[in-house]
């Protein structure tokens, strides 16, 4: 058994996102994904899925020269060679990018967005050399089925006229009365029994009456609201105030550790992030002013699977929750997050997925949720195949980008509606 | 390949001890350690150590019933099991044993210093199955020795007339010179270049007087002093004063995490403990008061190797050290030790280990010290062989035994030299 990594294949890809809003503009109608294979002397291959704008495609390149030769199984070694793989600083911050959405830019973040695709191959090719699912390289699934939340957007019916982008059946959601009719097409198609919305996209009153709306229509069921921010501390106190009683958390009402501490010092609604808390750096001032009471890991950034794992120890140690937050992604990654999502004890909130709303993947089978669960794969590796037709369509769509869409910007999207659209400043309300 | 566990065998031992002194006492002439075998429904059996007191063994045998069936991949699996077992809180608190030095009782450390040895064994039978060391199914190593430090002991030539004993070729250390002595001959035998003393056991003032005379042996080397929490806070900044010229650190000069924060305040000599930090429910307090600089982790009460690598997440997390315990163990357990510190981005320290003490081992070969190292083994599974015969003496020695030793009672030990000793109130000075 030669476990040697023989090559690396890096393809960025384009898929389909609808119009889905939120505080920073809307969903470009196509997104970028970086799907990464490493292969075996074996000639095993292994598959991984990270953010594929152009900066992380730049720190994927030299990282995949330099991991070849590695074995699968050296998943430290990887995080070493990220290291030594120089990130150009204009790259971390400044840039025209979502990161305002994912939290802090650092070098670090960036490599471990990077580096976690490629942990991920490498357990996905681990496993499938020796016959064991990606949870048993974890140390064993405590669960046979990962439970996911309704994740809900303020959407247009489309993207704007002119614009190319493909089609969706979801209609448009942008009062009480169409995020409830969401919120029905997306529980009976998928069966989820949690509900999140995303706001900050329109003034608190609303989006309390949407929320207030969907716990009428879903009596006792857990309800999640997250403006990413866009909220001062005055503002999250009356929206916890208003919907107490219907909210599992509030996630990330105001954006900094500071601003969180002081919400969370004044209201029994737990807070939730995946800004404040997205490094193991920003950990200790936020456990120690107890700001968050909720930590929504997303493997891509955190830097992969393992680290998940490491996060969720810290989060149990300092007795914060854990759960999953998500961004666009595929199939690739939502088998990687039901993996370790599978073997993490104290997971006892619903994680987040985009899943449901990417019509385009490239895979042979989709993933399926049933009663909003996600069963755990248990054939080798991460239990999934890669569909190369779908994969050379996607890139193919890749490749004929002009660059406007290589790097996900969702104020330039909003501005093909809305020409005079700049990024809120926060506190927005 | 079926990895199911079709029976464990628990075996515990009386191992060979020579006379080494703590602040409670000496080390008794046997002490108990428990191995656990796991063998798989094809044949493959795995090995693991943990402590042998008649507690841990009572735990051991319900948990031993308990995996049966279980695969050994599925390490979680092991926890949740251990969960079910009932403890006898008798057996937590209050009965005669060092718990003492191993900090804190309680009910959940103490099925974790069980299910370790069979986390332990799991992981060899697990990398014996599939041809990988167990460091590869830790995340692959990062360096290919471990570096451990020379433990010195104050000591008496032998054991007590008239108790039964194996001598040793340690001769006495009771003095500033006999340490100098012990360690020359542990440097020699094994290349350490760094040096702890256990102390606690004479006046400040003596033990102060043998690290200056450790530090003048061996220039620039770091030293490290570890009364097992005998002093009062003025005592240890008193000793920090005077040896922070060449202490790498102080360990657990003072019982509990105030105390602990208090000197850290003081002083800038760096804290370590393996008693006010020994499970994760302590660590809040302490890294948030900056009680300790260095957690050293023992992997058997922490609860196995991949808790050990989630200790050293959250200690990296804090930008608190991380490096490793040692009570008397043998050669399973070192091996475990090595594989886990080998998979530790951030282990700075060099780990302790007993091992040098210990002239009785089940193996078929010792591992060896060379340079101060333990080259990480690149065989299947842990990389050690049991020696039936040896396991099958030092069990009989544990079967004739008539109670006396079976729990290690290191003021019994003493009352056999001094019968008026009891274990001294802390701090003692």
């Amino acid at each position: 058994m030669n476990l040697a990594i023989e090559r690396v294949r890096l393809t960025p890809v384009l898929v389909a996102d609808p119009p889905l809003l939120n505080t920073q503009g809307v969903h470009q109608p196509y997104t970028p994904r970086l799907i990464v294979e490493v292969v075996t002397a074996d000639g095993i291959t292994g598959v991984g899925e990270t953010y594929g704008d152009t900066k992380y495609l730049e720190l994927a390149r030299p990282l995949a020269r330099k991991v070849t030769g590695r074995r699968v199984s050296d998943l430290n070694g990887l995080f070493r060679d990220a290291d030594e793989v120089a990130v150009d600083a204009s790259r971390v911050v400044g840039q025209a990018d979502v990161g305002g959405l994912r939290g802090v830019q650092t070098a670090g973040k960036l490599r471990l967005s990077v580096v976690s695709a490629f942990e991920v191959a490498c357990l996905d090719a681990l496993g499938k050399a020796l016959g064991l699912p990606v949870h048993a390289l974890l140390g064993g699934k405590v669960r046979d089925a990962v439970e996911y939340s309704a994740y809900l957007f303020y959407k247009w019916a489309g993207h704007p006229a002119g614009v190319p982008s493909e089609p969706d059946d979801w209609g448009a959601a942008l009062d009480p009365a169409g995020v409830v009719e969401q919120a029905r097409k997306l529980a009976g198609r998928y069966g989820f029994t949690s509900f999140k919305l995303k706001g900050g996209v329109f003034p608190p009153e609303e989006e309390i009456a949407a929320v207030r709306a969907l716990a009428g229509a879903f009596p006792g069921r857990p309800m999640r609201l997250d403006p990413n921010g866009a909220w001062s501390v005055e503002t999250s106190l009356r929206v916890a105030e208003e919907l107490g009683d219907v909210l599992e958390y509030l996630e990330d009402p105001a954006l900094g550790t500071p601003a969180m501490a002081e919400i969370a010092a004044r209201t029994g609604v737990p807070l939730a992030t995946n800004m404040c808390v997205t490094t193991f750096a920003e950990i200790p001032e936020a456990f120690t002013r107890g700001a968050v009471q909720v930590v929504l890991s997303d493997h891509h950034y955190w830097g992969g699977l393992r680290n998940t794992q490491h996060l969720a120890a810290v989060c149990r140690a300092f007795g914060v929750g854990v759960s999953m937050h998500s961004n666009t992604h595929l199939g690739i990654s939502l088998a990687a997050m039901t993996h370790v999502a599978a073997t993490v004890p104290d997971l006892h909130h619903a994680c987040d997925s985009h899943y449901p709303w990417q019509s385009e993947d490239v895979l042979t089978e989709r993933l399926v949720f049933e009663g909003g669960r996600v069963a755990v794969p248990d054939a080798p590796g991460l239990g999934v195949e890669l569909d190369r037709d779908r994969l050379a369509f996607l890139h193919r769509r890749w490749l004929d980008d002009d660059g406007a869409l290589r790097d996900r910007d969702d104020a330039a999207a909003m501005r093909a509606a809305d020409p005079a659209w700049v990024t809120p400043s926060v506190p927005r309300w």
